[in-house]
């Protein structure tokens, strides 16, 4: 039996009860780990977060959290080489794939350093200017937004055990908020050896970040009502929470990242042989590619225009054909694994329902294993599949698969095209491929609403946009709806889940002296 | 049997079916009119609003939609001697509390029209400016802000059926969304008699207004992924519309105000015979008399230093005894009913839960009724009650009883009295009193986190200073935790709600054609 992980628990490690959970290699079955949070005494752990962890954060000006993000990234970046190894062997993903989850993560925190920084020596921050609210301002209102005093509690998906982590802390923390983060199980690991290289250089206060690995049994138990609660993870479990009575009753500010249906649309104007539909081609073939598929921001629906369809069906066939899929310590492998054997067979699952509704245009079962064997290994090809009435094949529309699975499908409008997209009823993103400017932007407006994101591809940026499925932590993540409603990143946007906002009414003499402890906040 | 008010519903007046539910006077107990929502069609009212209506009020820029909410104003100003007979004979309370309700809704309704003008004939909101993505901006982000697609439903309480609605539709109208409004029964009329002048007057375009009198079974249900929904009234039953299918597993984006504990604090120097000591004073009868203490902003703990303790009950309780409670149609009375018979009883119930752990200071039971029948009116004196251990007296910190019902405490350090004001986890407002610019500043600072918003009165402000219950549309509406975490109003804040977030990435030729489209969003 393999070791169990150490929980970072009430300032101290602490192993859980019992056998524990064991995380497994999958592509080649082995256990590596275990992972317990039986008998950690929850209480404990929230009470000396929010105290000893909160009271010393808040202590910090934004400037002083700011370089402990600093920190925080160039202990990651000197441990960088064993987490790429924890990740090939639990996650079953390319050497490439992982840095999409580990220097995701650093940039994010140093991104989120150096906006930091131009907060200053602050421990407020000034939202708008004063109103008056008597003549000449002799009476006025003032907002502020001031770090809340609870914990940022994370339940966070398998399939970004390091980015999921930092993307959230680098706000909190900056915020002046303390972090428990528990992973989900199956990728515990790197999320708890991260959590232990940063507590090891001792950089952070006691009870600014704890992690407990396992079952969440008890978490949201814990919470009171000035603290946060964010969670990425299934639209059920989702459901779930948003039901607890910590949300329902208690107000817990919640922000959720669910299921999504994210598309990808070829313009009208954009036909084969045009730089526009090579660019669409080689998106999707990456987006279904990369990391298996299990990125929630990947493309799930492709819509072009109805003569574009089988040019299009071919070309990503084509391409996904050359993609070899495997041990992920071969070098000539392209893509890895699934996270789990219960993935896999989830995947399959979702397959054969779509299957029910559209015809399978490239075939990811045609794909022969490199170095991994098909009973063991959580291995699967990329599929393509085609729907040639988009607007009768619901399923497609509402039902995610967590693959390297995508839906063709052909429109004959760009109102219609426009509508598919709006039929997955909120996602987290959308991508537009084509060359006229004012097209991709009014484009862009219209799926604004459904989307968090709009990412516009054309001939000018081919070789600079950031890809449809990378979260720059510039932008908005997250989407309404089916994507759960919920608002990450975004520069210093995301400071604002992490602080309180509040009108101060009062006389200018009193509003002064809350100017020079404060700094403004903006959204850039 | 009174007569049926008929909803507008659809685009079009409809009679519920049944005998209806009557609404009373609550003073003179007679029946003034009857509501039922039973039989309505309620798909196709959302449907119509969502289509018809949201499409009609997209189609308008800011300024256009800026000027229907001038309209609108003025529309109720015309009609504004109507109302106040409604809602005095509806509320039971005098002319001046009803003004606070209607003449509320006209302000806030002119404010956000000169708001809104400003924003000129945009349809978008920019926020923020366009964030670098690649070397030199050649591929860069911007967010947008684009009205919501849906409806907004907002369920309503009976203390502010005027101002409840304006204040949150002026914000809806102005960002393009249609809406909805389910008032609560028991002063129904006045919402809907403003309905139904705004709609004669043929301002705005069908489907923008809607409102169901009545039961509100089945509302939630009908409710879409990119509905919002504005809820007022008990955490019992914000709890109910948090676990609701809508919210829960569509993600209908919700915003609660619910119960609040809301305090006034005088700071350490302010001794009795000081002017803080006087406006503190005046604030606490004024607040707890007001609409007959049915304001949730309504000051319901009471915060002195020890040595101040008797003279504070001493002056509270003898400006007490001089309100005068009955008929408000009687010129001499200051204070009118509850608003039913059964919010007495539950005053009543929850003055018997407080006595538990108080004193009774001053007793509304000592106020004969002027001009009322004490056996059919919902009339209560004010009533002041002590608790000389407030540490002990956990029901005071989380039992708000909706009445004439105030708590006055003593505290030993400003610590302690900063951390019993928290006690209350999460409320809409505190206010503070005392001379001292510098330490009224560091006490809001300290409160800011736990309230929407911290009402500073300095001698300075005697005369000029909009009251602790008084919400300006200037300012955040809203608290966290108790409260219900919402966040209304606060200018141009307001229309965050109603809008989404969208991240729009592209190269600087598509970002430029997004501009002349938009107008930027401040807070200010």
């Amino acid at each position: 039996m393999t070791p169990l992980l150490p929980n970072h628990w009430a300032g101290r490690w602490q192993y859980g009860t019992g056998p524990g959970t064991p995380l497994i290699d999958p592509v080649l079955g082995h256990e590596l780990a275990r992972v317990s949070s039986e008998g950690l005494d929850l209480e404990q752990g929230f009470a000396h977060a929010r105290e000893a962890g909160g009271r010393a954060l808040r202590a910090l000006s934004y400037r002083e959290r700011a370089d402990l993000l600093g920190g925080v990234s160039e202990v990651l970046q000197a441990h960088r080489e064993a987490y790429f190894e924890i990740a090939i062997a639990n996650s079953g993903t390319t050497r490439k794939d992982c840095g999409v989850d580990i220097d995701g993560a650093i940039y994010t925190l140093g991104q989120y350093a150096r906006w930091g920084r131009s907060l200053g020596q602050a421990r407020v921050l000034l939202d708008g200017e004063a109103a008056r609210l008597a003549r000449d301002g002799a009476f006025a209102c003032r907002h502020v937004l001031v770090p809340t005093r609870g914990v940022a509690l994370f339940i966070n998906a398998f399939n970004f055990p390091a980015w999921g982590l930092w993307e959230k802390a680098a706000p909190a923390l900056l915020s002046g908020v303390p972090v428990i983060v528990k992973p989900a199980t199956a990728t515990a690991w790197l999320t708890q050896r991260m959590v232990a290289d940063v507590v090891a250089a001792g950089l952070l206060p006691p009870g600014a970040l704890s992690v407990v690995c396992g079952s969440s049994r008890g978490l949201l138990d814990a919470l009171q009502p000035f603290d946060v609660l964010s969670f990425t993870g299934s639209a059920q479990t989702a459901a779930l929470i948003r039901s607890h009575p910590a949300v329902a009753q208690r107000s817990v500010r919640v922000n959720i990242e669910a299921d999504s249906l994210n598309s990808a649309l070829l313009l009208p104007d954009a036909a084969p042989g045009t730089e526009a539909f090579e660019l669409l081609v080689a998106e999707v073939v990456r987006e279904m590619t990369v990391k298996s598929g299990q990125k929630c921001t990947a493309i799930r629906r492709v819509f072009v225009p109805q003569a574009c369809f089988d040019a299009a069906a071919e070309a990503i066939g084509a391409r996904l054909a050359r993609i070899t899929v495997g041990n992920p310590r071969n070098e000539t492998v392209r893509m890895g694994a699934l996270v789990s054997r219960e993935q896999l067979a989830s995947v399959r699952e979702g397959l054969a329902v779509l299957r029910g509704q559209t015809d399978v245009l490239h075939d990811g079962g045609s794909h022969a294993l490199v170095e991994a064997d098909p009973a063991v290994a959580a291995c699967i090809g990329p599929t393509l599949l085609g729907a040639r009435d988009p607007g009768a094949a619901a399923r497609v529309h509402d039902t995610e698969v967590f693959g390297p699975v995508a839906t063709l499908m052909p429109y004959r409008s760009l109102d219609e095209a426009l509508a598919l997209v709006r039929r997955g009823e909120g996602s987290l993103v959308a991508s537009l491929y084509g060359a006229e400017p004012r097209a991709l932007a009014d484009a862009a407006l219209a799926l604004a609403d459904s989307h968090g994101r709009v990412h516009v591809v054309s001939p000018e940026v081919a070789a600079l946009h950031t890809g449809h499925g990378n979260v720059m932590p510039h932008s908005l993540h997250g989407g309404p709806g089916r994507a759960g409603g919920g608002e990450e990143l975004g520069g210093l946007r995301a400071l604002a889940f992490y602080h309180r906002r509040s009108a101060v009414q009062a006389a200018p003499a009193v509003l002064a002296h809350l100017a020079p402890q404060g700094t403004a906040w903006t959204a850039d």
